[in-house]
């Protein structure tokens, strides 16, 4: 069964290291954001591919959350020691990756090509595909004014409130290689339980991937990123509640409105009511605690989309 | 006593070592090879300035010979893993200082200042400065065709012969802020014993500062690199040898014909003869085996420029 998902970083690599548990991870193509991408000390750095590849070759920190397991920080230290920018805490192995990665690209290779690169030496069965290899970069409106993504949410820790969304250079942002191609030879989409303002938002915002949903023949499933209403971690509740209204699935449907065809929800989530803009509800338990609560989350997912179809 | 030091990496290093213990640091200038400066990972490298900076506070790998003490090479070990450019060994604190000095020139830095910076952070006394922040490089004529600096020291390990020594882009190159200030300024000019072709000669190769010692009105000494007719380490005796033809004291003040006036050597090279082109020769163990040794080197250079004067 061929399967296209759509993910941010973490929460999505999380239940992304489910579903290939109970699917031939050859058969999954994941569409990564790289809306929060950025030029870190003068690196490229791709945080939520990044998370996606060392989440599912195995060599991600679970504990920390994000960046690699066994890491040291001795690079940044020194830099931090010179005086130099050392808010974005970069590891030095995970340096060792943004060095190939931006290298790569100077030399004139695309996103897409250094991804795959990456993804073959680490080892990685599914194919992973930046939603696209254009500048793509998403950017908060907020009290304290127009900030980019990685300043708002690293270095602000996300605290302030977020009005609005950007996303600059998706006019002119063409899916990557392969994207559409994925979208149409899917059995099922999948929407992972990210942030839907800022991580599946930078996504949809290339319009050719938007319209690819718009128009699929085959069911379209998003998992919500809440549990009882609450984000499990990020800002992704405090977003739903300013710019959505509120925190209810109906409020997550919102954001893929004509998208998607199942919205699976908590069981804290439950509603009384049917949830609008979607034509099926499933209700099952969503918190990832550990690798086996992941993989029934993914069961339940690709069940719904069975069921639909 | 105000001294100008014109200085390669590693040997030139071990002898300023010396002098700053033998004469107020605030006093030394040293100018700096960056014939061998290069592009690593997309980081620009200054092996020479770093050998100093790194030796003179006290951070330097003594036993290795260059690098950081205390050094990993975890960054290193993922960019091979990833198939990367990984035959030039940046340690991971060594590449923090690539990071701040590469983004600090990427933002129009010049390399004196971000020297300058470094060298502050580092609290680096002397002064330490690049003979210029024009691009300035190294290239070897071999039987195996034309080679940058480190394809040919480090990723060749210097076997191939050297026929001849280019210095790219010196007919463009003025010096750095501050060097001709301080070699007029000198009481005394000291040659770090240091390759004459690959970490002096591209220092020479800046016309202003050739002249400079050509017309200066004050000592200048050079402190041969050889002991008994070899190099300590490195290639400097095979150069010699071969483009100079002998590795006599006579053959390493040809090197620097007419710009000194003071050859230092060693025990084992004392001549029968007198060596010709240089005013006066002074005999000491020149073998730095240890800082003592480095100091009483030190001494000597500086106390027969004294006597010169």
């Amino acid at each position: 069964m061929k399967i296209a998902v759509l993910s941010g970083g973490v929460g999505g690599a999380r239940f992304l290291r489910g579903l290939v548990e109970v699917v031939d991870p050859r058969d999954i193509t994941i569409i990564g954001n790289v809306g929060d991408d950025r030029e870190v000390l003068g690196q490229r750095v791709s945080p939520d591919l990044d998370s996606i590849l060392y989440t599912l070759t195995g060599i991600a920190d679970d504990e920390r959350g994000w960046g690699r397991a066994d890491e040291t920080w001795r690079a940044l230290a020194t830099v931090a020691e010179l005086g130099g920018e050392s808010w974005f805490r970069l590891g030095d192995r995970d340096l060792g990756l943004h060095l190939v990665r931006t290298q790569m690209l100077r030399e004139g290779a695309t996103l897409s090509e250094v991804t795959e690169r990456l993804a073959h030496a680490l080892g990685l069965q599914a194919t992973l595909l930046p939603a696209t290899d254009d500048p793509l970069r998403t950017f908060l409106e907020t009290p304290a004014g127009t900030l980019a993504f990685q300043t708002w949410f690293v270095a602000h820790g996300h605290r302030d409130e977020v009005d609005e969304v950007h996303y600059v250079g998706s006019p002119d942002a063409a899916p990557a290689p392969g994207v559409l191609d994925a979208l149409r030879d899917a059995e099922v989409i999948v929407i992972a339980p990210s942030n839907p303002y800022v991580s599946i938002g930078p996504i949809l915002a290339v319009s050719e991937i938007r319209e690819a949903l718009k128009t699929r023949r085959v069911p379209c499933v998003a998992v919500s990123p809440l549990v009882g209403g609450r984000a499990v971690k990020g800002p992704a509740d405090r977003m739903l509640a300013r710019m959505a209204g509120g925190t209810s699935p109906s409020h997550v449907a919102s954001c893929y409105a004509g998208l998607i065809d199942v919205l699976v929800i908590d069981e804290l989530d439950a509603p009384a009511e049917p949830v609008s803009g979607v034509g099926r509800t499933v209700v099952t338990e969503t918190l990832m605690i550990d690798a086996a609560a992941a993989r029934r989350l993914a069961a339940a997912t690709v069940h719904a989309s069975e069921a639909l179809a």
